[in-house]
């Protein structure tokens, strides 16, 4: 998959990790920074390596602990206090192997270390692997909210190397099946009814989630409209992820949460019939995903999460809601009453 | 002045800073933050609030402390706190006023906080005016090195007031100058010669500065090659900075006595005539700025300085040498013994 954008397209490559020297042409003794995990580098750590040092290049590696807790400033400054020591220049290259946090962070880094350093991201998460992947999306947490630090940063090139799924958790593949099921609710119909038939993770189930978003970031880079669409479900998924202080849903659990949420708010107002509201349901419970609340959440702290995100413009929420599967309808008109029965929908059907 | 870059162009308007009003046409309610230091704010920040509260803009202040002790990720996180706490989303805007230190860290807040916020400068010192307004750069210093961390992106407008010169200490003034020359030395003999004839600062020679430097950035937006001779002067010059710990010289200081040893090395190498290089140091001499180094330097702090400074690549230190005034040479073949000689030319003539 190629993604188009102005001075900085690049290529999502599948292929296996230790191929990854096949696609690099920079020059030998280039620095490489490998940011990862511990868990994701003892899998996969050593094959990359190898791949590197048979092009002669220099190698360094700097795990950091895992989860979005450790998504800071401070891990940030850490790794460039790493590639100051180590003499890193702008020609050298930052390889992000592992999952969102790794992505996330590693870009950030690669954005403002001497104002934009290479990087090469390897997602080895589901969710990483169709979202994170291709965007340039970078961004690092702040204590008062969720990646409200970052940059618009793309990577040089992308490799997916799917046996990486082999090793992770089941819940974490489920968390990501949310957002392949997000690009046939919000992009193509057809793409929707396919994965009704089989979710197995394919080469072209992958290949086609990256070449839904990849359009729609060719088209709104920096997130000024068209590009919003990629946030359905993530307005109310989001303000369940915070309620809960990030420590009960995966990203992808709450964003399904999100989605009934919103499908749920585009039946009310008159938009999606209950039959497709129902077929949404059906997916994501396929896809072993939470289909409701099982705590009593609290709607005012949800409320004042929701009026802090950053998708919010000018004190109005905004939501993306469907039409029809496959076609979404943005909105700024909607009560705070609808999204209160929405989360009661959640709770109680 | 327009500086044209691909998808963020932007005007640089010569005006008086109560007339900003006039140029903005944001939304009223928008959220505007401007980011200054207190005698910077006590000077203009009083015109610029009454401009902006005219359009009914929420004002908000926030002043940092003056020096570039203060340009860190530490000062940046507190103005993201103070910008999450009070809401400010996307499409609110940031105004920096004051000089350099002011400007590159509202810069990088703003290119940073929730992936980029809009922003105006206002540059209050000749330097900024000439210099850090043109051209993107944002950065914060990391303790191991200065303007190490940041990115290259663009304010949506840069506002000129150049009667806030006046309250300008001389020195500050001078320091400004070194840059001003060094556009004649790099780019244009005809403006080197005007600037011979006189050094008076009229709107005409900071527009000119100004077009000088974003041609040059026009071209080569992301610093990878061309933009590279806005660096003549300051490959030794950084260097001096740094190894007086930033207490001795202000950065056109350092400039100017870096520009005359890059001219040496022209000299030394067969490049530029011994004529062009007194012009030169006449020139640096009438405006008050230091040609000659009066302590005892050490040449392997120095050394160690340009090995680690962001303009190296792969081991190799990059000059950027004249051939004549207006004319410039990238060579990276010059020995350590003649960045030696320079600086003990610059100490005993």
């Amino acid at each position: 998959v190629k993604v188009n954008l102005k001075d900085h397209s690049y290529h999502i490559i599948f292929d296996r990790i230790d191929q990854l020297d096949q696609y690099l042409n920079k020059p030998q003794k280039t620095k490489i920074l490998i940011i990862s995990n511990p868990k994701i580098f003892r899998l996969y750590g050593q094959q990359l390596k190898r791949s590197l040092k048979y092009k002669k290049y220099q190698v360094f590696e700097k795990n950091i602990p895992a989860g979005e807790i450790h998504k800071t400033l401070n891990t940030a400054e850490q790794l460039y206090s790493f590639l100051i020591k180590n003499r890193f220049t702008r020609r050298d290259l930052i390889i992000a192997l592992g999952g969102g946090v790794v992505g996330d962070l590693s870009g950030f880094v690669a954005s403002t270390y001497l104002r934009g350093i290479e990087y090469i991201q390897i997602p080895t998460t589901l969710l990483a692997q169709v979202d994170s992947s291709v965007g340039g999306k970078t961004a690092v947490n702040h204590q008062l909210g969720k990646n409200l630090i970052g940059a618009f940063y793309q990577p040089s090139l992308v490799l997916i190397d799917r046996t990486t799924l082999n090793t992770l958790p089941k819940r974490e593949l489920s968390a990501g099946l949310a957002e392949v099921i997000k690009y046939g609710i919000i992009k193509d119909k057809r793409f929707f009814s396919k994965l009704e038939e089989s979710l197995a993770i394919t080469n072209n189930l992958l290949a086609k989630c990256c070449f839904i978003k990849a359009k729609i970031v060719e088209k709104d880079e920096k997130e000024n409209n068209l590009r919003m669409i990629l946030n359905f479900g993530h307005t109310i998924g989001h303000a369940l992820e915070a309620e809960t202080n990030y420590q009960y849903y995966l990203h992808g659990e709450a964003v399904a949460l999100g989605m009934i949420a919103a499908t749920y708010i585009s039946n009310q107002v008159g938009l999606i019939t209950e039959i497709d509201l129902n077929r949404i349901i059906a997916l994501i419970k396929k896809a072993k995903l939470p289909t409701s609340i099982n705590y009593d959440y609290d709607f005012h702290k949800i409320k004042k999460i929701m009026e802090k995100d950053k998708k919010i413009s000018s004190g109005q929420v905004t939501f993306v809601l469907i039409d029809s599967i496959g076609k979404t309808v943005i909105r700024n008109d909607i009560s705070w009453q609808l999204v209160k029965d929405s989360l009661r929908f959640l709770k109680y059907g």
